[in-house]
């Protein structure tokens, strides 16, 4: 057992760390900025562009991505990358090409595409030519139990007619969203995991219809493309679009899951190190009452309690990394679900306690506190809520265990 | 000792719950749209002239004012009355001119002012032909230590010169805010508590510049009047313009707190009681994994506790209003801060539940839970934060007491 | 709606309030002495009828009893006067001839008793000359379920015969306990609540035979005659031994719980203050790092919160005392609930955090707080665990209501 | 990064499980039929020295103790084997001579000791022939506040003389324990840290009397050799008899606390681990309502939080180890007083939940759950409160950081 970081991964946190500080920070006010002078766009402001033609250059690019067609890194020397991305959120992923949804569109086309699927799209998205989004989640029905997806997809000749109505579809705001995943039911008779399957829809494909923005806790998220409602109106694409083969919709899903759920925990990490940071700054410089904040029982109780909670949230990210790299997957379920349901938790109590402690400017435009806090706020709902994970996980917890334990 | 309200009360509840449900709740559709027709207003949507019409001509209006200018109503009548008002915040309160910060302004006319003062401002406000703001909270040093209050009222000739800079301002991006009610220093020598005034500031007065909106959690509350920043620059207002007199300014803030502080906690119990039967509604009609929500044991569970807070909380603020009408606010200090404490809390954690119940659309514009929630979230921090409370409270605890305990 | 206590309940409460603080505080190290001087009894040691002499010659005496029999009290008069008693639960209530669990089976002797019945029974538990136990949870079942319930009452001629095993049977290791009320199963036929039924079996009869004590977090609670483990051998007890008729067990038990939960939560409130004037005397004559614990923040906050939730949840066992006076038990059920689920874990966190300030003190023998632990802790299982309450509170919290809310 | 323990420490985890499985737990019940069949005897029943006797002939043996006197394992090997031990805490460390106090004075005599003292009192403590106990806390002084400690040690010609008292001196009601580690103060115009000495005494010296046992929430532990009060009345000992040197004694007690921290929580995650076992097996085999538990809600949710509470905390506590095998104790101090503060707490809400649902048995001497209980909520305050601690790393946290985080 060891826990020291190897060579390579200490090399890259530091390299991207500084990135964060001496570009990705200062570049924040500057995205507030040209959003608020665009207020109707949904294409990134161009500071996104300047910050990852920055961070190609230094080589900060594509590390979420295993094997060839990216860095090559394993789960476990990119999560301490992620978590100093996710210092800040709004620019630290996206800047180095890292940012969810497309992450996990590359690594399914990297490893269920065919040759044409990923020159037509896995090559622009490696690029940061386009962007692209996920259409799995349908309003009006719950979409923590995967069986009650009903968009359909139906074959007819040598096309795929996709017909159903898609929301929380993360970037498709954005029209340089120029592929959308989409999950749909292609043969109700089929097992219960053989049912659905997935296939690549142009943007612009003729039925394919914007309905409207969807709002986070009053954000719309337009540094990130938005979270869109779709409605998919006889959709067709070539029989050749689908990704895997029919039936292996589940799968997919499921595999997509494993890395987006480490990936945003340990990026949420990251963002409660940030506001940590606020609040040792804060703490420092103000006083109440004649003595410093950064004296009182209570913020100190709040800063050590969020110390232990990311210290030891954040072992269990690598551990879960690390198994995932060595045993699979599948193998590491229940450590995916333990960090899915603490991280977020655990990092929206630690924004919380931030935000008291900066007083109304906490909620406010001024402070990056109220915009974290949302995020980790919808992660908690994010692929499946809380309470889902913890039935599942208790379920198995209280399996009977063969005798010799 | 009697825990049943009175007749006149109980008949007031039954018409306000009924005037909420016929006409309050069926018009918060109609006034989002009207926001969303009109992105860069601050004046008031139509819909809100429509409702204070009708509830002018019921008799329901101005509710929560004591005395001959209002209602009449103790607190004790009046706290079940706001719940029910509370039960929609967009336009329960202002629908019957019974929101924040006029209600508190519209008190202190009433019971400060002179009656120049009164007919000028007190009278339009009553009828709702104009609207008011609060002018105390200032960026840059901690609000909830009063004498940290920097903004000048010098005296020059028989005028007053208000110079400094207030945010938090809620209402005072609609231009209908006529009247800026502003706090400052006006004797930095004299005792603590005698350092500051009050002064009567028309916010069209030469020097009074709207610097910008904030954003509470990403909402701008443009259907409150949002919450300004406003520069106060050389603005000269005459000696009359004054509220009681010279260094009266924080024993008239104090006097305006133990109302605003029960008013604020019965409303926030009609979000929770809301937010409750959004949940019932809910529970009751959707399915995951093939059994209603409702049985599950961790709704149950979450249901039983909000049940449990909202009664035994809402009786504490009772029991606070009834102090407030026999023994006076200063003798309910005890209660009073023991439900501003707790009352955000508890209905910030019950809307938190309902929001993990409706899972992302929870989250969305297409519930009012978000709304709720930032709302919630917000009032722990109005008033002073939590902690300040907490500290003082505790120290009052914690004094020796008189050996007959 | 009036907060302020009868003239009546006034008096008592001084009354009571006087006779704790000057006979019985000082009277529980006596009570500790005579207990390690006799470390086999199982019978009262002398102090306890000390007391109740002159509580009786007080007229402090059997004050929970409503009606004829007793002082004739509300609940509501009673309450708070029950409060006062449970500032020493070793000692207060049984003083007063108020302990559970004879003050619950002198209530059923009341209500359910026939002329003989009382005569025999009631008459000496009213003089405090005998003891009672109450005999139902049984070992290996669940007892919050009473259908489990599997100890048999068969009719024999005239003569019940009683078979089975019971545990907790609080009080029964005092030989003075000389009644048992027993239920159990009398028609396995019969519908669900007419099942079972309760007679009344003198702890000397045949066949009953004291099996052994248990302990409640290392505490034998010998000042309560402790908890037995009964088996019940063919004891038979004459037809008239019944209380009420054949099939009322369920109805009669129901009707224990309702006065016997309020009770409860009274004197465990009483408890929660006096762990507070614990903590007040600590904390203001202690100091570490040369700054007295009272000036600490997490000290102050620990007595804030501890106020506030004494002061919510004493109002809802008010609120439901009334109900249950005016109503009905029936009729309060979801209060009855409420304080059931809510007070005990308060009043657990309240000790918790005195005996966190107090040290190492704290959990020993030096300080009433570790016992008071242990009770608050035992309460969230007596008559039944709080996670059936939940449950069962939530359930009705989420069925569906009329239309006009 | 490696989360896999090496091949030693994997061989003796399995080694230490299968004793504790097979020889361990069984031996529970005979450890408290003989503890009853002496009541008042304080020296370890005979089941101990079976116990020892099979341990130390597996070379399951002295394994806490590093270098060449111990098992020469480092904290990180150990940490593994001690929680399995901890599975049961009557038993486990003692049998296999790694129970605390032992533990640390063994480490003291063996980094500080003079070859003389080692001969005397290690070579015995190392074969169990004697048992020890260490007198640092006084009763009616913080001693969280090491400069508060009263106790004297004076030097009269060669002689040492110790006047003072002290309490919660675990293991010194044991007659066995022939020695007495003593802190005191030596020079009280020293520098704050080097005011205070330790020295060695004789159980049997004149001058030390045993003054009390103290318990625990209702506890004695005399398997542990109960917690005593000690009075030192002008106790002599020769001037070789000092640990260290004079002014030694704060960083002697230092260096004792590292590793008894880590000890502590590792063990105290077995506990954990062993309560978890008890939910799963009771979940599985009992039914209310027609339900098995373990398909309750609460019961599962109850379940995956304790998962994933120990699996973090468990990394916390072996990265702890490894730190403390690297960089030292004091480099590894911040994650000491982590897993200090953040273990027992834990353990104590598994503990609970545990006892929830076994019902009233939980709480009695039918299960071990009770006296887990007692003993995770000791931790809490040994060693000094969790709110010294959290106050120190609060601070900590907030001090200010270089410029390049």
């Amino acid at each position: 057992m060891d826990f020291a970081h190897d060579a390579r991964t200490r090399a890259l946190v530091a390299q991207a760390g500084a990135f964060v500080e001496s570009h990705v920070l200062p570049a924040e006010p500057v995205l507030a900025r040209q959003l608020a002078e665009a207020p109707d766009a949904w294409t990134f402001p161009p500071v996104v562009a300047d910050l990852q033609e920055r961070a190609r250059a230094e080589g900060l690019w594509n590390l979420f991505l295993p094997g060839e067609h990216g860095a090559g890194l394993t789960q476990l020397q990119y999560a301490p990358v992620a978590e100093v991305l996710g210092r800040s959120m709004p620019l630290g992923p996206v800047a180095t090409n890292c940012a969810a949804p497309d992450t996990g569109n590359m690594e399914l086309l990297a490893e269920f595409g065919t040759p044409e699927q990923r020159e037509r799209w896995l090559e622009p998205l490696l690029d940061a030519r386009i962007r692209s989004a996920f259409c799995m989640t349908e309003p009006g029905v719950a979409s923590s139990d995967a069986n009650q997806i009903a968009t359909r997809i139906r074959r007819e000749g040598d096309e795929w007619v996709v017909t159903g109505r898609k929301w929380w579809s993360t970037g498709a705001m954005n029209p340089d969203a120029r592929l959308l995943v989409v999950m749909g039911l292609t043969d109700p008779e089929a097992p219960r995991h053989r049912r659905q399957s997935m296939v690549l829809v142009p943007r612009d494909a003729p039925g394919v219809r914007v309905v409207r923005p969807l709002t986070v806790l009053g954000y719309d998220d337009r540094d990130h493309g938005g979270h869109a409602e779709l409605a998919f109106e006889d959709v067709r694409v070539p029989a050749d679009a689908i990704l895997g083969g029919p039936g292996d919709g589940f799968a997919i899903a499921q595999a997509r899951l494993g890395p987006g759920r480490i990936h945003h925990c340990m990026r949420a990490l990251g963002t409660a190190e940030r506001a940590l940071d606020l609040v040792r700054e804060r703490a420092g410089s103000r006083s109440t009452f004649g003595r410093p904040l950064a004296e009182r029982g209570v913020v100190r109780e709040w800063a050590a309690r969020a110390r232990i909670e990311i210290e030891s949230l954040r072992l269990l990210v690598l551990k879960t990394a690390w198994l995932m790299d060595t045993v699979g997957n599948k193998a590491a379920m229940t450590e995916i679900q333990a960090i899915k349901i603490a991280v977020p938790s655990a990092v929206q109590r630690i924004v919380d306690h931030a935000i008291q402690l900066f007083g109304a400017a906490g909620l406010s435009q001024d402070q990056p506190l109220a915009a974290m806090w949302a995020g980790a706020r919808a992660l908690r709902l994010a692929d499946g809520p809380d309470e889902v994970h913890l039935s599942s996980l208790g379920k198995a917890e209280l399996a009977p265990r063969p005798a010799t334990t």
